[in-house]
């Protein structure tokens, strides 16, 4: 057996191995994992997952909130004293959240003081689906709303928290619903022909600037060697692609070289569907322009 | 007679006269105009341009050379002590090189003295064609030439200074050839209308950031009631328009309002011609966008 | 005064001549015109027309109806027999209705019968709005409702016939409201320019074919001189713009001259609204286009 | 050994085997399959074509002619009597050359004849590149060039059919470069999605008018189940693509269903490269649209 099981092996396996592999996917509660054992074998991890869920939402309230208190809070007291689950502490430090300079942590802990007053319960949110930015404006829009919404809310947020802790510990999980994708392409439009060698980043943006999170290189089929974005939930927010097609003109003899009218293009575009691929392709010719959200 | 006067009212004024009105259309070189005022009636304000620009290209380089010394340094001496003419005072001014930060005034004063050390005489260029960026790069490149292309670039940039004096000093002076222009038109490729009340914004871009210079508003022909840009030569340099589509589609009920994919398209490009017209439009649905430079 | 009288003439003539002026614009009906005369002085065309109609709808349905009938059947024995008003000729002539084969003929003859013997009236449309397909279409549709709906579309339609009369004899009449407008525009997106000398056909479509019916080149701006249709309304109907950009390229040296990926580009697309502006542009490069509806 | 043996097999199997399978690849001259025999084993197929076609460039010119005189008239009297190879009627048969009314043949005739009298051998061209419009094109252009040129194009034309035949008898022979490919997708602009059950018909062009020739729906992915044209090379000469974006966009409810702008989207186009991949896509909105040759 391999360091991660294959589903086969987990609906094979003894109970107790079972519930060492999977025990910790739903934060301090290794008893939902427990309660789908014997509904094994499981024909896909999805259908494994669902089960799991099945007996989160067939709790009563209060065993709800009680689970849902096993949570920590966001950039709160668990964060910075480093007692988070090692999960936790995974997944909230790619916002580097624990690095806020001190008037926001402050920000910060009064709105969990908010949610948490208002609802009874942390504020739960799948944060590997997050910038910064997106967290916030969540956070204020569900401190807006109702407790039963936000029992609704929180629950499916679990949900996505624990598809990704599950898929994270199966091999060959196939799971493809939580990936999402950022790809480009760039087609050279006087040429009718892709065009190669045209370096290009992204930037997230954020009210404190941008950001540069990915870069690549057009190959001879106009596409970067990887996806800019793969593997994982994309994070909602805004993004700016940049196409150094200058240089590109450049290297084939074209375009006022001492001033371009196009040089470097900046495409601006927001990921509001973590899970979906974004094609944002360009077509270009030295003075003109296409670009638009495909999906494949 | 009024204030300025007309081509017609020129031709037949006595020769005090027109001196008294164009003697200060070349820097301190009154005898130019002079050299011209027998010859008329000129047909045109762009004859009468010509003309005067024959007499400094007829000068032998000696005399010609001590024209160019009657021209300030560009952030010079002169500028900082106000002793330029009136002329070269407002032309200069509105790159506002007297408030540049002190090291950079240190950099204009060793590229000025390198010019004069190298050339005999002071770097000479038409400001009003320019941003601050591309008279930096104009100058690396022309300290770098030979003396005869020095020479013959600095009496091309004297005719575009004067030719603009000319026409700020003679109303209607038909001279379409010195205005640049830069307009735009918002359709909405949805719809397959002109897309109104969208704002529209222009910036300048330097190495120091986005500096903003216009902005509009489109009406119900998808044009801003006004060119961004218009009545004189456009600066060199690179620019960024953006466009606030995303309130715009939101005012008709469209898009994802969470996280729409298009919000504020940026357009960045240069202008490399000044006495051109610029229109840059944008064809948009709330997915998808083309720009092209037209001319129209 | 000249052969066509001004509106101000016409709101200060005496009644005769106003009612020998204006009387037959419906047809076979002189007391509408008769009914507004004095209600003079009207402020526009447009009012005029808007008051000649309110006495046709304020009708009692008998004597409206008993209007309706003074209408010669489209295609019908009257136009056969050469008996129609002068208008009417002309109107319906555009079509060549006279000229159909015998067969349609018949089938004309059916539609008109079913049509007066379902409603009591004979079928009235502006013709001139019309291309011989959408007259079938609009004939097949409006045979299908009811008497209520028809009696409506029928006064909508002899509004259309007589505003456009009203026109043709007041000059200056100043509605632009009947006045369609086809124009196109070719822009060059591999080198940012108007592509000129650009062959421009136009086509309409029936299902007999193509019939060319305009041509144009572009000019520098790549506009035609001339708008491809003006100076009517627009015929509502199928069209085809065909540009012939592979002449453009190879002029220009460009292309794989043995078969070009771009030679003739078509453009299909249908006129819906006859009083509006179509602006059809063409953006290319040799392997690349765009167009879109635009209205200016 | 299955039917069609693999490159691997035929570098092992004996010599008699080889030439049986092999011998008539080139027309009526197994010589230039037994000159290769003993170069075996051979890397690739594209390795063994190469062996056989240096063998025939090799050949002295008199034998040359000698081989090329083997080779049928195109619609030419072996044509017509039924006593060409298998493989020259299958492939000309592609073209239906046989079934062409009389008058063409009689210019077929003379077109045969001036070149056989002109050159000393027969016109020599891979009919499974071309239609029958490029073929006279061709015909016409080779006709008029000189012989050397013609010795050259012939061979060339030879190591085409010769090629295509061997691929034709070998399993999994990997020349990925003699296949060409008509791929299509349609992007609806205005939602950022394929558009769905697209009917797209393509044509071939001709001056006898148009030919259906193959057509498809669009799936989920905005793309045909299969490639319009594909596994062989494509045939040099005009096509046309005909998208029902109407029925898509009325099946929306969406669009003036009344005379809709955009209905059926003819997009016209060459192919001039057989063995490329011609991307054609479409992206539209009711309003707008645009296309391009992409390759991918």
């Amino acid at each position: 057996m391999s360091a991660r099981p294959t589903l086969e092996e987990l609906n094979q396996m003894p109970r107790d191995a079972f519930l060492a592999q999977l025990g910790d996917v739903f934060e301090h509660a290794p008893w939902v994992t427990g309660s789908v054992v014997d509904q094994r074998p499981f024909s896909s991890v999805a259908a494994m997952h669902a089960a799991m869920l099945a007996s989160v939402r067939a709790l009563p309230e209060e065993k709800l909130v009680a689970l849902l208190a096993g949570h920590p809070a966001l950039a709160g007291a668990a964060a910075r004293a480093g007692t988070m689950t090692a999960d936790s502490t995974r997944e909230q430090g790619a916002l580097a959240l624990e690095k806020l300079p001190e008037e926001q942590m402050a920000h910060w802990d009064a709105l969990n003081s908010a949610y948490q007053a208002k609802f009874g319960f942390p504020f739960i949110i799948c944060v590997r689906r997050h910038t910064l930015a997106s967290v916030l404006r969540s956070f204020a829009r569900r401190l807006a709303a109702d407790r039963a919404s936000e029992l609704v809310a929180a629950v499916e947020e679990i949900g996505r928290v624990s598809r990704l802790r599950l898929a994270a510990r199966i091999e060959n999980h196939g799971m493809d619903e939580i990936v999402g994708r950022l790809t480009t392409h760039v087609l050279d439009a006087a040429r009718g022909k892709p065009a190669p060698a045209v370096r290009v980043e992204l930037f997230e943006k954020s009210t404190a600037g941008m950001h540069p999170i990915a870069q690549g290189v057009t190959n001879g089929d106009g596409r970067t060697a990887e996806p800019l974005l793969d593997g994982m939930p994309l994070r909602i927010g805004t993004y700016e692609l940049r196409f150094h097609v200058g240089d590109y003109f450049r290297s084939l003899g074209e375009g006022d070289t001492e001033m371009p009218f196009l040089d470097v293009v900046p495409i601006a575009f927001g990921i509001g569907e973590p899970e979906s691929h974004y094609h944002v392709p360009l077509s270009i010719t030295p003075w003109a322009y296409s670009t638009y959200r495909g999906s494949y």
